[in-house]
C-alpha cells in the first residue's frame, strides 16, 4: 500500500543531510560543551556553528538565540519570561484567540498570578486585524503574543503591521513562529517583533531542539535555574546532536526556501482547489492568499475528523484534525471556533500538511481515496441522514 | 597520543546498543506520538516501551515517569512544581548545602516569591546527617530536596534514613538522583522518597532525555503549559529518538549494574589509593565508603584545578574541576566550601569520573602523566614557593 505522510505540521521527517550532521555526535563521544577539554571544545564549537545557522535563518545575531528543547518550551519561556520581567510596569497581556495552547495556557498560568489577559479576535479566515491589537493595548500592557502562521488553518498574520503598533506603544511583541520559521521567509529585522519561537521538527530538523530568539536589550526571566548555559537564560546540559541537527536544518531551509515553497504551494493549491469539488459540503478553512505553503485544511460537513483520520490511515495516509497537541483530546478546535465555525462543522476538521518529500502522486492518491471514505462515513452519519431528509422535504438543512 | 575520557560526570558516551536503538527514529520518520495514525502509533509505542524501561530501573510504575529534556529541567520541575503545589500549606523549603545549582537556584527563585529556604550542612566528607534534616523541619515545611549522590565528590547520602524522617513528618522528599540512577541501585520503593530526577546522559544514554519520577498521589504544578503530553505534567512534542535511547540505556543499566559497579570501583580505588601516594599534599575529597563507584576526586594543594585540566588535556586526558555546569565560571565549588575545605585548597580540585569504557591502562596513564604535571605547575606557583620557604624555615606552612 502507498504510504503518504501529510502530517508535517505534527512533525517533519528528518532530511538525510540533517541526519548525517547529527551522527558524529552520536557515533563518537559528544562532550559537554561546558567542559574544559577537547571533547568539550568540539561540542562547544558544534553548538556555536548551529547557533550561527539558526540566527542566519531569521536574520538575527548568533548570541541572541537561546536553544530550548521544543516549541512549547520556547513559547512558555517567552510568555512567562517576558511578562514576569516587566510585572513592575503592569500585568496586562494580549494574545490572539488562536494561539497555540503553549502560549494561551502560559498566559492562563500568569492570570492565576494576577495578570490579566485580553484575547484579540480573528475573522472568518483566521486573520488578526492589527487595529484590534491596537485597541487591546492599555498603559499596563507588558506583552503581546501573536503567532506568525497557524499550523492548523495555514493563515499567516500581518506581523509587520502588528509589530509597528506594539513598537509605537513600546510593548514587546512575541511571535510564535513555530509553523513559519524555516518554511517561509522570517526576518526579525524586517518583521520587527521582539521575541520569536521556532522548532526544528517543523522544518526537517530533529525533535528535541528548538529556539527562542530575543531582541538584544529585551529582558527575560529564565524559567530553568541552574547552570550557566545559554548565557544563563536556559540552564541544562545541551542536547548537542539535536542542536547540530537544528542548525543543519536551518541552513538547508535558508538555502532552499524558494524552491520548497514553490513545490509545496503547487501541491497545496491542487488540494485546496480539487477537494471541495470532489466532496460536496466541504469548505476550505483559513486564508486563501496569506497562507502557509504546505497547509491544506478543510471542514467536511456531517462527519467527524477523527473517523476520516482512521480511515485515511487504513489507506496509508497520515493527516490530522486540528493540532497534534490536542488531537487525542477529541475536542473542537479553539482555532476553528474562534473563526466562527460551528461546533458541528468544526468536528469535521481535516488538515493536510505537506512536506518536501511529498509528490504530485501523493496528492493524487489522497484525492482518489478520500471521496469514497467520506461517502461511506456519511452513510453512517445520523446528521447526514437528517440533512438528506431535510433536503428532500425541500428545506435547507445545511448546517452552515 | 592516548585519549582518556575521565569526565563521565559531565556527560557519558553513548553505548553502541543505545545508538542502535535510536537510529530507526532518525533513519525513518519518527512520528509525533500525539498523532492519530500509524506513524504516531509507532512513536507512541516506542515512548511507552522506554517509559516502562526507565520505570523498571528505579522500581517505579511506568505511568509515574515524566520525560523531560535534561536533569536541570527535572530538578526545576520537581522543586518548583512540588513546592508551588503545596504553598497553601506553607512556604518553607529544606535542601542540603551541596545540591546541584538546578535545585539550589530553583529554591532561590522560590525565595523571591516568598518561600524560605533552610540549608542543611554536610560534614567534611560531604555527608548529610539525617538528624540535621529532622532539626530543619518546621510545621510549614512543604518540600525537602536532598541529592542521592554527588558527581563532584562522590558521596552517596543516607536517603533511606532521610526519607523515613520526611515521611514521619508528612513532608515530600525530592531526590536529585542524576548522578546515581543508572549507576548504582536506586529503588524508589525501598529508598522511600516522593520524587526523583534522573538523566540519560549520566548512564550512557543520550543528551536531551531525562525524567522526573513522582510518587502517585503527590501533587505537582506543571512548569510547561500547553498540550496534553506526559499526562499534562510536561507539555511539548516528545523527543522520541532520545527517549528511546534513554529507555535502552536504562535497560542496559538494569541488566549490567553489578558488573559495571565492580569494574568502576576497582579503577576508582586504584586512583584513590595511588594518586595521593604519588603526589604529596593531595587529599581525597568525599566519603571513602559511601561513594559513587566511578568517582575519584581530589584537592591538590598549591595549584589551580583549571591549570591541571589544561595540561591533562594536552596529554589527551579529559577530567573536570568541580561540576561541568560551573567549570566555566572558575569559582570555588560550593560543594567543597560546604565541606569545610578552604578556598585555596578548593582551587586545586580535580575530579576523575570513570566510565564503563575505561580500562586499567587508562588509570595507569593518568597516574603516570599527572605527577610531572603537578610538579611543573608547582614550580610556577607562588603559593608553593612560599610553602617551601616556610618549610625550610622550620614552620608548618601547609595550607591545610
Amino acid at each position: 500500500m502507498r504510504k503518504v505522510y501529510l502530517d508535517n505540521a505534527a512533525t517533519t521527517p528528518l532530511l538525510p543531510e540533517v541526519r548525517e550532521s547529527m551522527l558524529p555526535f552520536l557515533d563518537e563521544l559528544s562532550g559537554n560543551p561546558s567542559s574544559l577539554h577537547d571533547w568539550g571544545d568540539s561540542a562547544r564549537e558544534a553548538v556555536a556553528e548551529a547557533r550561527a545557522r539558526v540566527a542566519r535563518l531569521i536574520g538575527a545575531g548568533a548570541e541572541e538565540i537561546i536553544f530550548t528543547s521544543c516549541g512549547t518550551e520556547s513559547n512558555n519561556l517567552a510568555v512567562k519570561g517576558l511578562a514576569l520581567a516587566r510585572q513592575n510596569k503592569g500585568r496586562h497581556l494580549v494574545a490572539s484567540a488562536i494561539e497555540h495552547f503553549s502560549v494561551l495556557h502560559s498566559a492562563r498560568t500568569l492570570e492565576k498570578m494576577g495578570f490579566e489577559l485580553s484575547l484579540v479576535p480573528v475573522d472568518s479566515s483566521g486573520m488578526v486585524d492589527p487595529d484590534d491589537v491596537r485597541q487591546s493595548l492599555r498603559p499596563d500592557t507588558v506583552l503581546v503574543s501573536i503567532m506568525h502562521g497557524s499550523n492548523e488553518v495555514g493563515t499567516v498574520q500581518p506581523i509587520k503591521e502588528i509589530a509597528r503598533i506594539t513598537r509605537e506603544h513600546k510593548v514587546p511583541l512575541h511571535t510564535d513562529a513555530v509553523a513559519t520559521a524555516g518554511n517561509i521567509p522570517v526576518d526579525v529585522g524586517e518583521l520587527g517583533m521582539d521575541a520569536l519561537s521556532l522548532a526544528g521538527n517543523q522544518f526537517y530538523g530533529p525533535q528535541g531542539a528548538a529556539a527562542l530568539w530575543v531582541r538584544p536589550g529585551v529582558r527575560l526571566i529564565p524559567q530553568f535555574d541552574g547552570g550557566v548555559q545559554e548565557g544563563g537564560r536556559r540552564s541544562g546540559t545541551e542536547n548537542v546532536a539535536a542542536i547540530v541537527g537544528l542548525g543543519k536544518a536551518a541552513e538547508l531551509a535558508s538555502d532552499n526556501m524558494t524552491v520548497r515553497m514553490g513545490h509545496l504551494s503547487r501541491l497545496r493549491d491542487r488540494l485546496l482547489d480539487e477537494l471541495p469539488r470532489r466532496i460536496d459540503h466541504t469548505v476550505v478553512t483559513g486564508d486563501t492568499t496569506s497562507r502557509l505553503p504546505g497547509n491544506a485544511s478543510f471542514c467536511i460537513e456531517f462527519i467527524e475528523g477523527e473517523s476520516i483520520l482512521m480511515m485515511l490511515n487504513s489507506k496509508g495516509v497520515a493527516a490530522s484534525s486540528g493540532s497534534a497537541c490536542t488531537s487525542r483530546a477529541l475536542k473542537a478546535s479553539h482555532v476553528l471556533i474562534a473563526m466562527g465555525i460551528t461546533h458541528e462543522l468544526a468536528q469535521g476538521s481535516i488538515v493536510f500538511s505537506l512536506g518536501v518529500d511529498n509528490s504530485p502522486e501523493d496528492v493524487g492518491y489522497v484525492l482518489e481515496v478520500l471521496p469514497p471514505i467520506v461517502d461511506r462515513l456519511r452513510q453512517m452519519s445520523p446528521l447526514y441522514a437528517r440533512f438528506i431528509k431535510g433536503s428532500k422535504g425541500g428545506k435547507n438543512a445545511r448546517l452552515q
